[in-house]
């Protein structure tokens, strides 16, 4: 694709969802896609993280500190923190140079889990934004939605739960609402029924995929 | 100091400047002062830092990465994100017993190395204070006014240089620009000469400091 004399910027997607809801698959879903087209891309791992500096700001936001609570606005200022190191040094550049990139996670996560789960106030919610991304953002994002209690469930089956995995059901169902309010308000996001057998998830995704792809 | 019903709130005092400004021994003069008075304190070992995760925090900012820059805005959310940690489960809770604290460089800090030297955007800076302190500042500081030069060469006698420590002159002298006009704007501030001599500039801070605790 990068034979013109002109390289056409990449395109940003974006995977998001509760813990359990099925990202990783989807993700698998995304890439088989994005190959039958003949796209390049790459992939970020996950956020928060990413990076070498990310990584680390990751774990402290994911480790448990004895005798000492991570504060709820330090946990934000961390995740933008990673989540600039990561913008800045390989999504921006991979798509400056025409790869496309699948994120698991991106900011979307910050608004549903710190503003709604946490209940973090929404202008300090809208003033990191800025500072951290201006006005960056995905070009398409999948937002597989589940019942908490569900995802919990799956996510459970697993091992063992992280700091914020820990939280209490009504945390999830925050986080979940925020999700689907803020999926609702903008077109580029399309919500996904994750509650579904694994074949009709992976068939719907497949579907929207296609959909946006044949738009771009 | 607490011996009766209602425990007054300790007073927050700050030393700032420059590397080799002579905040150690300015501390040292302050922690006397307090002492001859009979008043209760603790000591910020210093910021970024001084709590398990801020410290954490503090190493991300000052070791140098190989193959990875930190962001200027990252390390800017770092310092707020380690800032937090140390007010809200350290700083607060000793004023609230009716100690004193000494702090090791605080926000102020931040406004003239990141505000002034990385010529970080106002907005951006005014923004992340007020989302990490809102109202909450020193009610004293002392701020030891140095020529960048002749601090660094101080600084450089007693080793090894950090990330930040190894900036260009024009970066201090732009952090040094930004301390004299915040302090000029704000009676809690306090500029003492740090060029001359030791016994000199200590005079200075303590008389400095038995003025102000004659007024509280």
């Amino acid at each position: 694709m990068n034979q013109g004399k002109f390289i056409p910027q990449g395109k940003f997607i974006v995977i998001e969802g509760l813990e359990g809801a099925g990202k990783s698959s989807a993700i698998n879903v995304l890439r088989e896609e994005l190959d039958a087209a003949g796209i390049e891309h790459i992939e970020n791992t996950r956020e928060p993280g990413g990076t070498l500096l990310a990584e680390k700001m990751r774990a402290l936001v994911k480790e448990e500190q004895p005798g000492e609570a991570l504060q709820d606005r330090s946990e934000l200022l961390l995740m933008y923190a990673a989540r600039i190191q990561l913008v800045e040094t390989v999504i921006k550049p991979a798509l400056q140079k025409g790869a496309w990139v699948i994120g698991d996670r991106h900011d979307l996560s910050s608004q549903a889990y710190q503003g709604g789960g946490r209940q973090i106030d929404a202008d300090i919610m809208s003033s990191l934004k800025q500072i951290a991304l201006g006005s960056f953002k995905p070009d398409f994002t999948l937002y597989l939605d589940i019942e908490p209690r569900l995802g919990l469930e799956r996510a459970r089956g697993r091992g063992e739960l992280d700091r914020i995995e820990k939280m209490d059901i009504s945390f999830f169902e925050r986080t979940r609402e925020r999700y689907l309010n803020l999926a609702s308000e903008d077109s580029s996001i399309v919500t996904i029924d994750a509650s579904q057998d694994i074949d009709s998830v992976q068939a719907d995704i497949r579907q929207a995929v296609k959909v946006w792809l044949a738009q771009q």
